[in-house]
């Protein structure tokens, strides 16, 4: 099945039915576009994370990890742009009362925003007779800027003092923090600091199930560097990304990567690349990767006054490092993964007879195995086998129904493999094995058990 | 060294000099007792994190997870209690204009305000002449309300009707998804939700290090099980909780198990008992296990309208499950392990040398092994032992210094093992591997050193 023959409708349904992922808040009609992560969905995003941390900090011999607090000082914010400059520009239709992104609109009826002034798309619109979508009135107020970052109050008073903000990006606590964890590991340039964490944007616009949503989680390394070394580490970066999702299962056929052309980029980066995805709603930014040069660390050191820099024991020099920044949004990356392994197979034609398959990667599934008794007289020496598994992986039981329907329920979900349990297993201590792909079954010991799913989910 | 030699000046200077947690926002002057964890603490809490998901979810038959999002319709905390009842009860000083907890005033003067109306707190603090702990003026205002859930606003408009909450806990995330916990699982009573994930508290007076956050992480699970089996659950987790600390090295006379009274308990809770353990700073709670009954789902099926119920396949009854809910503060319980854990041994008393040692449990010490070639000479070889490891655990590398320096900087940051590779190794194809505990060294078969340290941290 390729991507184009996917639907969203399916995905979402499987997600729903089989425990990945519910509705947020659903008893209570829920809340715009918040899902939560059922019994299968943590399972599985936990090894998304998981496999992410593996490559970026645990098999890394440069890269360490970092878990900064969503709360964080405003000034961070003013000194990353965020308060100045991270708005989208709304206006208000005075007939029908409807809010409405002035770019939007303008995109939406073939034009280009990029670069605009507020005034110059005022002007856009008006010359285009861009009516609202809602009562189809051009009755429109002036565009304004709307922040989208969340704010809240800390403390007992709500007042301008105590305002503060969730974190829009996981990126600042990795910054603010650099000399602390460069002087704590004694780690010289390069290195990297990964960290995953909640995220917070009021869009405008949430949608597409988890892939726009305004509480998202993500996976973010700031890659510090020697100065003109950025380029290259930026390239190294690049490619290890895109090895990352592949060594998962994901085809690249299905991915892209676009090189931001020398207009879009921000000023201060010397190169961009959006790792995208084919979802059934067309191509999605899963990951950034950005040369950022010393941008940021340069800007919390003119305003906190605290210079944060590097002195670089092979030359006696202070410098402040370059950074490269692979920033992955984990929401997205999960359901690019579960949009990939989504498979409907005919097992056979002739009987109309087809499954369901999430070819998961087997590090990926949110069980590593399935342990099926044969007969329910057989629960409790089954239940040895699950319950010697379970030390090791989340394992699942099943006892209901033929064991074809328990292999396709497991088939389903992407349970690599099921084990079952029958009357000779007793005799010869042996189960049989039965591969998820390729519905082959094989005979295995009970004590090699372990190691062969070992060696299944290895990557 | 027992806990009362232990201070918690010892304990965060380490934290801090060791990347074990940093002082949140540092270079902007921080942001009221904010924290982030280091690489070390990043690694160290989520090892806490894996162990309470393996024994609470990964190697239960019954129990399984959820991770629902932060932000949830608002209705949920007018049915949880929250919005009518999170609060403190605050009064300013009319003369300094400090705002303070008029309970907390009570308190300190020796009386107890529990159950107290505003005005029978007034009227106790005029009678017992309690004034203003910063200027000793007696000119309170009146007591009022102050919710400490944290508001923002979603959507463009910052209105009543935009305006929602960062959950106070985690537990409202599964109640409102029993039922779809339930039906795609297809689980049986009794079962388990259980679920990892911050939640925000405004606290007026957090404090005591990462005792006391406004930002905070809990581990919740809900129980739920069949009425009047409740107070069996209730038993049967308090015992499983405190045997979960106690398996991870805390020992029983640091902990005390707290009852609550009769007085003490919600209208609803059947039993109540908390697990406190001795900071240096005092007594402090961990842990709480209640048995809530079948308020919480009630409650939500009262307000939402949407009845979660359980149909019962052996009694053809529906009925709303009863719930057992352990509710463990992460920061908490990673503050209490490392304080635990915290010790200084005198190696040597003639000649004045002492080693700090951080007795952390394997399985939740950060690095599992540090390989440390034994001359700069040999850190190819070294090299590639490290590479092995990684593969497989976190493990550290340290050239630099003597090798009994190295020893006692892996003993300050817990790790268990030690494993030096000399000059012989090439040739032996073993290394020497040192114990943090014993520090007694023994010569290891390099290829027998993975199954070493899976067997060491095993739990």
């Amino acid at each position: 099945m390729n991507n184009t023959e996917k639907t969203m409708d399916k995905v979402i349904a499987l997600c729903k039915n089989r425990g990945f992922v519910f509705s947020g808040s659903e008893i209570y009609g829920g809340l715009s576009n918040t899902w939560d992560y059922g019994p299968l969905g943590v399972e599985f995003k936990n090894n998304v994370k998981r496999a992410w941390w593996k490559k970026f900090v645990q098999e890394s011999p440069t890269n360490v990890g970092l878990d900064a607090a969503i709360l964080m000082n405003p000034q961070v914010w003013v000194a990353s742009g965020h308060v100045g400059g991270f708005s989208d520009p709304l206006m208000d239709c005075k007939d029908c009362k409807t809010r409405h992104r002035a770019d939007k609109l303008i995109e939406d009826a073939g034009g280009d925003a990029n670069g605009m002034t507020f005034e110059q798309m005022s002007a856009y619109i008006q010359e285009h007779g861009i009516v609202c979508p809602n009562c189809g009135s051009a009755n429109f107020t002036d565009i304004r800027k709307f922040n989208l970052m969340f704010k809240t109050f800390q403390g007992v008073t709500e007042d301008a003092k105590s305002e503060i903000y969730l974190r829009p990006e996981t990126a600042q606590g990795i910054f603010v923090n650099f000399a602390n964890v460069q002087r704590s590991t004694r780690r010289k340039l390069p290195f990297g600091v990964c960290q995953i964490g909640k995220s917070f944007r009021n869009e405008i616009t949430p949608g597409n199930f988890t892939f726009r949503t305004r509480e998202f989680e993500q996976m973010e390394m700031e890659f510090f560097c020697k100065p003109d070394t950025d380029l290259e580490w930026f390239y190294y970066w690049k490619d290890y990304c895109k090895n990352f999702l592949i060594g998962l299962g994901m085809k690249e056929e299905n991915m892209r990567l676009r090189d931001h052309e020398k207009e879009e980029l921000s000023f201060y980066s010397k190169a961009t690349t959006d790792i995208e995805y084919l979802f059934p709603f067309g191509w999605g930014e899963l990951w950034g990767i950005a040369d950022r040069t010393d941008y940021d660390l340069g800007r919390h050191n003119e305003v906190s006054g605290k210079v944060q820099d590097y002195f670089d024991p092979e030359t006696n020099e202070h410098y402040v490092p370059y950074v490269v920044e692979p920033s992955l949004g984990a929401d997205r990356v999960a359901l690019a993964f579960l949009v990939e392994a989504y498979d409907e197979e005919v097992v056979d034609a002739e009987k109309n007879d087809t499954r369901v398959v999430l070819r998961l990667h087997p590090a990926l599934a949110p069980y590593k195995a399935c342990v099926l008794p044969l007969s329910k007289k057989l629960n409790d020496k089954a239940g040895e086998v699950y319950a010697l598994l379970q030390k090791r992986f989340m394992v699942d039981y099943d006892d209901a129904g033929s064991i074809g329907k328990r292999y396709r329920r497991q088939d389903e979900i992407g349970t690599p493999i099921c084990v079952t349990y029958d009357f000779d297993s007793e005799n010869d201590g042996c189960v049989t094995v039965r591969d998820r792909d390729t519905m082959q079954q094989e005979r295995i010991k009970i004590e090699e058990l372990a190691a062969y799913i070992e060696n299944k989910i290895a990557y």
